[in-house]
């Protein structure tokens, strides 16, 4: 049976968003294919046959990931409002639906050529953007990246520490006070 | 035979640092019970004797590596040289003798309670340190936590960019930079 274009780029985009998901949640060496293949509801060689490897899909996953985020960013606004919304309690609670930097990063190191580079390619994009709201004034890329720093720091070590919630509570708030402030 | 306390305490150091630096090189689920017995020159049994757990292991190392830090961070003098070390090419590439916190942040989420619990009581003993090097009229903690998220984020980032070595350096020089003017 063949499958019309339009349903097999559907299928496409439902797999790579429960990947997506998957990855964010338990860490891309947390997640094994039959997890994937299952919340994607095919069959492990189904899965193969469509991507290839694990790699090939994390590879996919993740730029489907920042193109979504990218998208959200886009209609932030001002770069207060991505902020506040970026290091907010509801933020941390869901990695799976987050910022695919933040859940990502310690893991990278230790990951294959393909996606380290799809990972810095999003860093980079990420980047521009946040660079793109800032004010004329301060308008830098490196300005920029100390400010990605900050984020993804203070969201990773704010879920950390999310067994001590005041702590955890603090950390966003003192980041999101000291990105306001300068 | 009985092993001498010096000895046994000697022994107990050992293995500590031999884990702490796995754990920080390929993550807490990326090492197992075989390789830490290995690298401690132990048999997988006389490990669990010791430590009853893997979970118990990773605690006391966490602990030990943190320890180790703090003893380093008394001798940085100032907060400037802290931060020049932390966010040194030298640093980024030796994750196994670098910073706990940095290098495990990523997974604490998914871990046991006991694990989540030593690893917020490293954070706040970090961000008290780090408190204790501002200068007066900044001491702040809540200013100490936006510190930490900075060179906590900075460092991972460069760290699983560093395919692309221009950019990792420019992360951390940009993070050097927002630090050392405000």
């Amino acid at each position: 049976m063949r499958v019309s274009k339009e349903k097999a780029a559907e299928n496409r985009e439902r797999i790579l968003t429960e990947a997506a998901r998957l990855f964010r949640e338990q860490g891309l060496s947390g997640v094994g294919v039959d997890a994937l293949a299952e919340a994607a509801g095919m069959t492990h060689g189904s899965l193969y046959s469509q991507f290839g490897s694990k790699e090939r899909l994390a590879v996919e996953a993740l730029t489907h990931a920042a193109r979504t985020s990218a998208a959200r960013l886009s209609d932030a606004g001002t770069l207060e409002e991505y902020v506040m919304h970026y290091l907010s309690a509801d933020s941390r609670k869901r990695p799976g639906e987050g910022c695919v930097v933040a859940a990502l990063v310690g893991e990278i190191p230790r990951q294959g050529a393909a996606v380290r580079h799809s990972f810095t390619d999003v860093v980079r994009a990420v980047t521009k953007r946040i660079a793109s709201l800032m004010p004329g004034r301060r308008k830098s890329e490196d300005e920029a990246l100390a400010i990605v720093a900050t984020l993804v720091g203070a969201l990773t070590l704010a879920r950390a520490v999310d067994d001590d919630l005041e702590l955890s509570d603090r950390i966003l708030a003192a980041a999101r006070t000291r990105l306001m402030s300068h």
